[in-house]
C-alpha cells in the first residue's frame, strides 16, 4: 500500500495535470476566438432592401464594422449608410479594395447570380448570399474561394425595425473556414444558429412562404371582409395570438378548431355563398376548407 | 351686489344639489346592477363541446353559478359537471323546473335549431346561442321571449384552458332586456364586448375563419413540408410570431412579404415544381400566390 505521502503527491499530480490543460485548452479556444473575431471585424452590404435595412444596423450593434454599402438604387444606398455609424456608398460592383473580409450578398434572388458574375473582391473574401431559396452553388461564379450563405428565418420590412435575437439563421459554407466564419457572425445575431444545406434550406424556405406569407394575405382578405361589417382587423388579434399559441403549444392536427373540422357543411355552403362576389377568395375558402376536411375531418370527429 | 353671505349660501345650496343628486344617481346605477346582477346569478349550459369545456369554468370564476349541464354525451356532460363546483347533470332538455335564468347553448351550429324546438324552459328565462354564422332568428322555436346571441371571437379547444379576458365577445338580444343580461355577463368575462346583428357577426365569423382556421390549416401543410428537411414547426414560431406583430401594426397590404410580392416568378415556379407530389397544397400555394400578387404586386414594386 501507499504511504499516505505518495498518495497526496500522486493527487497533486493529477490536480495540477487537469488545472494546467484546463488552462492550455481555455487558451486555444480564447486565441482561436481572438483570431475569428479579428478575421470579421469588417462587413460590407451588397443591397437596400427590407433584410439590408434590418441586418447592417445589427451587425453594428453586434459590434462588426459595416464598411460600404452597394445598392443599383444609390439613394436608397445613401438612405442605409447615413443610419450607419461610418458607412460609405459604394458605387460599383469592384469591391477590390475593400477592407472587408465578408461581403453579404442581401438582394433579389433572382439578382445573385448576374451580381455574382460581376463582383470583384479582395483576395480570400467569404462571400455569402442571405436567399432562403437559392442554392449556393450559385455563388459559384464569383472568384471567391469562400461562398456561403447566412439565411435568416425571418421577414424583414424597412419600416419596422426586427430583433435578430430569436430568429433562426441558417448556415451553409463550401469549406470549414467559410462556416466558421458565418457561424459567428450569426452567433453574435441570434441565440438560434442552424446548419442547413441548400435543399434543406430550400424546403424550410418554402414552408416559411405557406405558413407566414400566406397567412399575412388571408388576413388581407380578412380584413376585406371586415370591412362590410363596419369592423376591421383588430377585432381578431385576440384569435390570432391564440390560434398561433395553441398550433405551437398543441400541434396544428390537434389545434385545428372551426366549421370545416366539425364537418358542418351548412356553414361551408353559407360562407361559400357570402364569397359568391369574389371568385379568388371563394376558391381559397373552398380549398382550404376541403384540405381541413381531407385531413382533420375523421380523426376529430365529434 | 349680493353680500358675501348671501353668496357662500347660494353656493352651499349649489354645491349640496350637486352632491345629493350625484349619490342618488349613484344609487340608482348601484341599485340597477344589484337587480341586473340578482337577474343572472344561475346558469345553464346545454352542450359539451370545446366552448362548453372553457366557458363553464370562466363563467363561475365570473362569480355565476353553473347550475345544470346537460349534453348528447352524458361522459362529456358529467365529465364537465365534474370539473365544476356545484352544476349537476341534467338529462333531458326540459329544464322547466330549473332555478336558471340564463340558458346558454354551446353546441354545433347545426344543432341550434332543432335542440331550441325541443328546449322547455321556466318563464322569463332568456336562451342565448354562442354562434358566429347562425341569425338570432334561429332561436325563434324556443318558447322563450327573450332570445339573444353571445358569440365569443376566439378558438377553443377542450384541452387548453383559454381566458376570455381579451376576447371580443358579440352580443345580440331581441329585446333590451335580454340585450342588457348578456352584456352584463359578457361584461364580466371579457374587456371588449360589442354589439353586432347576425349580418355583422356571420361577416365577422367568416373572417375569423379564413384567417384563424385557414392559417392553422398552413401551418399544418408547413409541418408536413418541414418533415422533408428533417425540420419541425418550432423553427416558424419566431417568424410566425413577427408576422403576425407585423401585419396588426402595418396592416396587412404594408406588412406583406415573401417571392410573391417581389413578383420572383423563378421562386414561385421551383416552389411549385417542389409541391409538385402533393397536388392540394401545389393548388394552395398557386391560388394565395396569384392573390398576392393581383392584390399587392403592383404597389409594392421592389
Amino acid at each position: 500500500m501507499l504511504s499516505r505521502f505518495k498518495r497526496c503527491c500522486i493527487c497533486f499530480a493529477f490536480v495540477r495535470m487537469i488545472v494546467f490543460y484546463h488552462v492550455k485548452l481555455h487558451a486555444i479556444v480564447y486565441f482561436y476566438h481572438k483570431i475569428i473575431s479579428v478575421a470579421i471585424t469588417s462587413i460590407d452590404i451588397i443591397g437596400t432592401g427590407n433584410l439590408a435595412f434590418n441586418l447592417a444596423p445589427a451587425l453594428e450593434q453586434a459590434g462588426f464594422v459595416v464598411n460600404r454599402i452597394y445598392g443599383r438604387n444609390a439613394q436608397a444606398a445613401r438612405e442605409l449608410a447615413g443610419r450607419l455609424y461610418q458607412a460609405a456608398v459604394q458605387s460599383s460592383l469592384d469591391f477590390s479594395d475593400s477592407l472587408s473580409n465578408l461581403f453579404i450578398l442581401a438582394i433579389a434572388d433572382d439578382a445573385i447570380e448576374e451580381v455574382s458574375r460581376e463582383l470583384i473582391l479582395p483576395d480570400k473574401a467569404v462571400v455569402a448570399h442571405t436567399s432562403g431559396s437559392k442554392s449556393l452553388s450559385v455563388l459559384g461564379y464569383t472568384a471567391s474561394p469562400h461562398i456561403g450563405v447566412l439565411y435568416p428565418l425571418q421577414t424583414f420590412s424597412k419600416v419596422k425595425k426586427t430583433g435578430f435575437r430569436d430568429v433562426p439563421i441558417l448556415i451553409e459554407g463550401d469549406n470549414k473556414y467559410t462556416r466558421k466564419i458565418l457561424t459567428t457572425v450569426a452567433g453574435r445575431l441570434s441565440r438560434q444558429v442552424l446548419a442547413a444545406d441548400s435543399r434543406q434550406r430550400r424546403i424550410i424556405h418554402l414552408a416559411a412562404v405557406l405558413a407566414a406569407n400566406f397567412t399575412n394575405a388571408l388576413l388581407h382578405q380578412a380584413d376585406q371582409v371586415l370591412q362590410q361589417a363596419g369592423s376591421d382587423l383588430d377585432i381578431l388579434a385576440p384569435l390570432m395570438a391564440e390560434t398561433l399559441q395553441k398550433s405551437f403549444a398543441l400541434g396544428p392536427q390537434q389545434a385545428q378548431t372551426g366549421p370545416a373540422v366539425r364537418g358542418d357543411l351548412q356553414v361551408l355552403e353559407t360562407h361559400l355563398e357570402m364569397l359568391a362576389g369574389k371568385p379568388q377568395l371563394q376558391e381559397t375558402y373552398r380549398l382550404l376548407s376541403q384540405y381541413i376536411l381531407d385531413e382533420f375531418y375523421e380523426e376529430a370527429g365529434d
